[in-house]
């Protein structure tokens, strides 16, 4: 429900989540670390944003379910290959991951989270997942978060 | 224009849409219903987000014209087939709808609208979807809104 | 961190940014312009939202590389091909930008960035970017700003 004119004023919160993968594709389940943020924050209603800081790593929701990790890894590959590395322009720059740049569009960068009565309002199955593709280093996703 | 620091202060409202597809695939304009989410909550100024809460189906912006849809459905086909089922590990746990869970990264999980003067801030042919990729059974859309 | 009760009120921002590209397909950094605009808003933290105004545009981040922009072009291009046109039922309604159609979904409508200390919130490489795929006539994208 809307609150009324004399209700609750804004709040913010921001958090950076730190992580290394030991491949250079992974998926991590980062669900409780955000749902830890949004308690520390004290927000009741709002949005909490999450997105990768990194340009060759998505943030995304979707099942927890090792088949379908398996099945993603696959699939991203097949759309967009890591080899061979000289077919992108990209990688003449001294780089291989220009592959990682099309993985992380295709499974996005960002997701924004309704939070209601203090706790994430995630349908059944949802979860989120912070997805590498150019791991083997540390990297950070944010977490902000604003509402009342 | 930004508001004064004596301005009006945060709500918040939230609301689910029910929604119950025909086909394991389909595509709904749910701008109406939105848009009513928005009137009743009262805000003014703010933002809407439309999620998902199913991991098989997508809330995104695009065209209602019913040759891009077919051209949609073809497309998400040739990407993310659902045949042959055997080809997904996920559907080895008794599934059959791991092309779904693909299908919904490329269409995407969720859209964020702005909201200006009380009404959804669209372009002149934005136009908000719930694409359904194993439909059949009834499903929820989450509608949160924050703003003054 | 959050804010106490007695805190700041809420403060919302918007302004369009008007682009005009020379070819079918551009991508262009308003990074500069959003910046811009969260200045202009006043507010010191909260959320920005950008999102293309029209269907067969993006606004995504990544990095402003130019062997990078023209690799994503190509697989755009493969993904979802231009030719033939009469590949695509939306094309038969006189239209021939059925692929720009699909071109916006990889690339994404909207990005939503967090604002921190009246500054874009954005990772070492992380640049804003308008993906424009069926150019050449001028065309918009809104930048919707809430927070404190």
């Amino acid at each position: 429900m809307a609150t009324a004119k004399g209700g609750p004023r804004v709040k913010h919160y921001r958090r950076e989540l730190w992580l290394q993968t030991p491949h250079r594709r992974d998926y991590v389940n980062i669900t409780p670390q955000v749902q830890e943020a949004v308690r520390e924050s004290g927000v009741r209603d709002g949005l909490a944003l999450v997105n990768a800081m990194h340009i060759t790593a998505s943030v995304y929701i979707n099942d927890d379910e090792s088949g379908l990790l398996a099945d993603y890894d696959d699939w991203l590959e097949k759309l967009a290959p890591h080899e061979p590395v000289s077919a992108y322009r990209h990688n003449r720059t001294g780089e291989d991951n220009a592959d990682a740049h099309m993985k992380r569009q295709l499974m996005g960068r960002e997701v924004v989270v309704a939070i209601t009565d203090g706790r994430l309002d995630l349908g059944p199955w949802e979860q989120i997942f912070y997805g590498e593709f150019d791991g083997r280093r540390r990297k950070r996703v944010l977490v902000k978060i604003i509402g009342e």
